[in-house]
């Protein structure tokens, strides 16, 4: 890659706005009942009828942010209007205010999990991030309303009930508060009103990663621990790491280092934790982050753990470019540069737009499909809408020396 | 594969006595706290302390069926002796007398999968062999009494809560007839007083299978359809095929018609059933039965969708040989031939013992682990007792010849 940071700001920039929104646009997006379809074969063919409700937030807040921050492009506008629609006309359960998590095409209910809140985090970030670009205040008070009915779901015994018994198995995860700060962090700019307490909010968020998941002693984020902050090494689940989440983890520090005026310790805290699962996260044979390791070195255990997905390459981008950025290290820009050109060389469809979202280990395909009610339009552009801009701050910087 | 039926039967006979059970006995079997660990590395060192309640049951199948019918060794009564006292000192929900799906080693609730009855369906084949071995009437009444509630946790609306909303999105999977289908049959060895209810109930059953899951249109065994019989083609789950699933299903079936003296009808619909699931289900370029196909062709969605898994390998072992036990086809000792290669090229650990359980579509390792909550000591010993008897009879048929 020699080519110049503004250079590839703009080929971030033309593959976010030309490739991948259009992509959906013409294959996702449901003119007929709104809102968006995420089960695409490679061409765009639909694969599943059915609409995931996390992908209505999430395109959202995708859709939105380009419009806000990359192009004002009326097309986006019109694909925002209709999943806003969409989510608060089928998405919520009337009975008591919680999402779906799959609705038909005509937006009934299919399935309900009522034991995660990603759908309502996915439709606040959503609803914050339509409100700045469209000057609708009214979304950004029912984003806080929502994420307020969030912290009263995860603070009410029993109305969430957990997979494992908390008696005989009682665990705390790392999912939980690192989708909270980046909920918070997007709906802080939508509600500047709300500023001092989400901030708030958020450093009790990090106290939390920090007491409980970055572990110093053994140079690991984790995903889980016991309540006491114990590790659970005599389980799967305890030793499992995930090494794309941890770097999606850390670049949300980053950003909030970054929002604090370059706070050191925050940028010190999010490079570590990248550093560290850089190292174990990505594959030294074959190249790509792998989906899961085991902290002891274990054998694996879910059958997709050495696959390369799609997502933790993305999030592998945006943590290295961040960190250059922050850091100026040179390290940074060599990783990003090596996940770069892995995405480019396998992800990336060169014929039908979109990327792959699966591969093996080694790096052959496992499935040429474009979407499913996990992959849809949210980590890929959201790593190109991010990275552009990086690299543009980055272009400004260069041009001045 | 130049070996006599004779001489492979001991070959087998001998993999389970000899090699797989006693893997179980020395790793997984637990003397402090009673029960089965199955989650194993390669070694057998146990990756997870926690146990599967699907495979104290299962176990005690097996261990107990071995007995019965292969070799009555004292350690394996001591195995089945502490799988039962475990089973019911701590696998049942003393509130609903329900089944969990994991507890700790000691035996204390993890996991209740209150939607599922397959904890419940392998206590009762379980009990049922417990029960024959060692002539323990007692185990074949509370086998029939546990039968009993899972029909009526079936047939009573709102017990059960279906993943899928039912008013939206209802289906009928082939899941539920196929496995209790095997548990009526073993039940039914176990109880000769209820010898003509329980053919009865299988009658509903095949009827159930051959109306709704059996497609002639399509040559294919389907997983899921409409309640109506209509394929639900717009749906991944509903285009989902699962060959080692409609395999398994062949083979109860087959055992049905041996039961009922070579009954000319099940013989063709079992053997039909493989002709098809084999046809889609194994894999001409790399061999071994893969994972899920697409009814359409379309792109897999599951992860490890075109994974080579231990269990589909078994079954495809047992249907092969079955079929050709009872209907003399070269062809189906041919598939019998190419599986067992397969399955010694591949999964079997000539080091270590017992086979890997996961993998790639290439053949090449996933993951050397030995057991999980979904691997354990049920598929690899049950299709070597199985066909090791197969081989038997046909080694008898082959020296009168």
């Amino acid at each position: 890659m020699d080519k110049t940071f503004n250079s590839l700001a703009k080929e971030y920039k033309d593959m976010l706005v030309d490739n991948v929104l259009p992509f959906w646009m013409e294959h996702g997006f449901d003119p007929i009942h709104g809102g968006m379809y995420t089960g695409l074969d490679r061409d765009g063919s639909i694969l599943e009828s059915d609409k995931s409700v996390w992908f209505q937030g999430r395109a959202l807040w995708v859709f939105a942010s380009t419009y806000l921050t990359i192009e004002k492009r009326e097309a986006f506008k019109e694909v925002c209007d209709s999943l806003v629609a969409f989510i608060e006309d089928h998405c919520f359960d009337p009975q008591d205010g919680r999402m779906y998590f799959r609705v038909t095409k005509d937006g009934k209910p299919v399935i309900k999990r009522s034991r995660y809140i990603f759908s309502e985090t996915f439709a606040i970030i959503g609803f914050a991030a339509y409100s700045r670009a469209f000057g609708k205040k009214d979304y950004a008070d029912k984003a806080y309303a929502l994420f307020q009915k969030v912290l009263k779901s995860l603070e009410t015994p029993g109305l969430l009930i957990p997979k494992f018994n908390q008696e005989n198995a009682p665990s705390k995860g790392f999912g939980v508060p690192m989708i909270l700060l980046n909920t918070a962090q997007e709906l802080r700019e939508a509600c500047p009103e709300h500023k001092e307490d989400l901030t708030k909010f958020i450093d009790g968020l990090l106290k939390e990663i920090t007491t409980y998941f970055v572990r110093p002693e053994r140079k690991l984020v984790v995903e889980q621990c016991a309540p006491d902050g114990t590790l659970q090494l005599d389980h799967i689940e305890g030793r499992m790491l995930n090494p794309g989440h941890a770097i999606e983890g850390s670049w949300f520090i980053m950003r909030e280092a970054k929002y604090r005026d370059n706070d050191p310790k925050l940028i010190e805290l999010g490079t570590t934790m990248l550093d560290w699962m850089w190292d174990i996260g990505w594959d030294k044979e074959y190249g790509g982050i792998i989906y899961f390791r085991d902290a002891l070195g274990k054998s694996g255990s879910e059958y997709w753990h050495d696959m390369k997905f799609w997502w933790p390459q993305c999030e592998a981008s945006i943590a290295n470019l961040m960190a250059y950025s922050l850091t100026g290290e040179e390290t940074y820009l060599e990783h990003f540069k090596i996940v770069d050109a892995y995405e480019k060389n396998h992800f990336l469809d060169e014929e039908l737009g979109e990327w792959y979202g699966y591969f093996h280990r080694d790096g052959t395909l496992s499935t040429p499909l474009k979407g499913n009610m996990y992959k849809g339009p949210f980590h890929i552009p959201r790593m190109y809408m991010v990275c552009s801009q990086l690299l543009e701050e980055l272009g400004k910087l260069q041009q001045k020396v």
